[in-house]
């Protein structure tokens, strides 16, 4: 397309290390935010590529984030590895936590990574992802800022919620999705605002708790969950496991300790890896093979395995060796360095 | 009302009881039935009380469940407790499990309990309320039948797949929830073709794949998730975490196993489990008051939290020491004792 740019994927790591050091990022926060920034831009997945920069930036322009705060590991049960991330962003802590994580999964069954005290930008698919390379199944949950009426309600209580999972498949790409709880991201309404198209039904309510389908008033009031009372009940459940479960922040509080400031929310994060092989009785290949079956069944009526277009730009994207993005979205990063 | 008749707690037990032994079922099968029968039963779910005695039943009856089966327990990993029902009710395994799997998820801080090769007919909230009631979290997951197609699919391949989670609440009921995957209850569709009654639009595809809202269709055909692909992705996740994660049974395959005979699925199930104080760094009583404050902001603003109609109903059977139950479905009952 003509108002693309091509970005070598040499590039796309140097654009978005120049713009993190240059903000103030240690090199150790530049490298675990690029790698994730770089893994969703190799993807195509746009809205949590190098456009997360702005967001990223902005949490240490405001003087919110810790650009080189150093993350501290804590054992605090046999089967929990918990992440202190120590007001940085969360991508450090989880790196710093991981090998621990794996371990414990893979000694007891099952574990549990809390990440407590950090600041979060990033999709969860991607971390997910790196423990169903470990050959282990994983959920993470996260809150973010109260913009999301629960069902029945009138106003903003819970976050956007996102629940991702990764499932290991033997010599191909896990099964994974990572999916808001909300029925639209917050990005999405702002695009329709910036198109001036109204939303579909179903996705809003305005500031006096009634359906709408005016993007401004859907910002000004509040988001819908998806799936009704029921994906209601889910992003409840995951403000709870993402948050007092694990001694932090509902989206609600971590809106208020926002204070209005733009940026990236400040909270906690819980993932969970399962051991297939202790689960299973160390039957892990006749497993995959069932497992398998019912992929193949899915995909057989015509169906879609969550995350095939992100698998494919992303053979696609490594053949060419590069990635494409909006020109203006590069031209306005210039800007950042 | 006219045609309900009104049954003591007592009644409820002992009706339950002589129907499972007639039929078969040992006392300890019996016991573990009644009391999740008794539970619904008091909490006015009709759907999983006494009425749930004839497909409990039918599973014997067609020689399938094994009414005497003892249940296995394994302790396969520090944080992991398998439970073989060795062809039986899931519920005797459960409770056979259920000691050392709090005691697991009290030790690791999180754990995970896999009951295998077990017919499931029951309600998933009794469970993991026995759980909160010991101060964990909890989530339950099963597949069952291939009835449910995947979005964008054209015919059954997954389960009606319910995920319940329960959270302890210091003195006061837990917060639970307990809801099909499928947008349906099956049983919810033979209500509309009893009644003569369309079904919702985006309930249903018909045997063809199209969308239908004839009940009769619908049974032909598949049902649809809730939450479109979000859903659809959940549901997928229940398949593979209490299927092939444990090395049991998808949907699919409980479905060709029981060769078409009635009554009830045969697969397995898991159940996880996390402890507050553990991941909360012994911070329960501050982050049960952050949870409360999380509900308090729903109810304030009219919604209702899940299961709050059960537990207003298990308060007036409790103050009233008795049940209603339609007339006819106690008929029913007395034909199977």
């Amino acid at each position: 397309m003509a108002d693309n740019i091509t970005l070598s994927l040499t590039e796309v790591r140097e654009l978005s290390d120049s713009i993190l050091l240059k903000h103030g990022f240690s090199p150790e926060h530049t490298q675990s935010i690029t790698d994730i920034i770089y893994a969703c831009q190799l993807d195509d997945c746009h809205s949590h590529g190098l456009f997360r920069l702005f967001m990223c930036t902005e949490s240490i322009r405001s003087g919110q984030v810790d650009g080189a705060a150093l993350p501290t590991v804590i054992d605090s049960a046999p089967a929990v590895v918990k992440a202190n991330a120590n007001q940085g962003y969360s991508l450090l802590a989880f790196n710093a936590a991981l090998p621990s994580f794996i371990e414990k999964a893979k000694t007891n069954g099952i574990a549990a990574m809390a990440i407590n005290n950090c600041y979060h930008f990033s999709a969860l698919w991607p971390e997910v992802e790196r423990i169903s390379a470990q050959g282990l199944a994983a959920i993470a949950m996260v809150p973010s800022h109260a913009w999301v009426a629960p069902a029945g309600g009138t106003r903003g209580t819970l976050g956007t919620n996102p629940l991702a999972f990764s499932w290991p498949r033997m010599g191909k790409h896990p099964f994974t999705f990572d999916f808001a709880t909300s029925q639209f991201a917050r990005g999405e309404i702002e695009l329709y605002k910036r198109a001036g198209k109204p939303l579909p039904e179903g996705v809003a309510i305005d500031a006096q708790g009634n359906p709408t389908t005016d993007p401004q008033a859907a910002l000004d009031g509040a988001m819908l969950t998806f799936g009704g009372y029921k994906g209601s009940a889910l992003s409840i459940m995951i403000e709870l496991l993402a948050g007092p479960l694990i001694d932090d922040l509902t989206s609600l509080e971590s809106m208020a300790y926002a204070q209005g400031k733009p940026g990236a929310p400040y909270h906690g994060e819980i993932i969970i890896a399962l051991d297939p092989l202790l689960l299973s009785g160390n039957k892990v290949a006749s497993n995959d093979a069932r497992a398998e079956r019912l992929f193949a069944d899915i995909i057989d009526q015509g169906a879609r395995l969550p995350s095939q277009r992100r698998y494919a730009a992303r053979a696609k994207n490594l053949k060419n060796g590069s990635v494409e993005i909006p020109r203006q979205l590069y031209e306005d990063l210039l800007k950042l360095k």
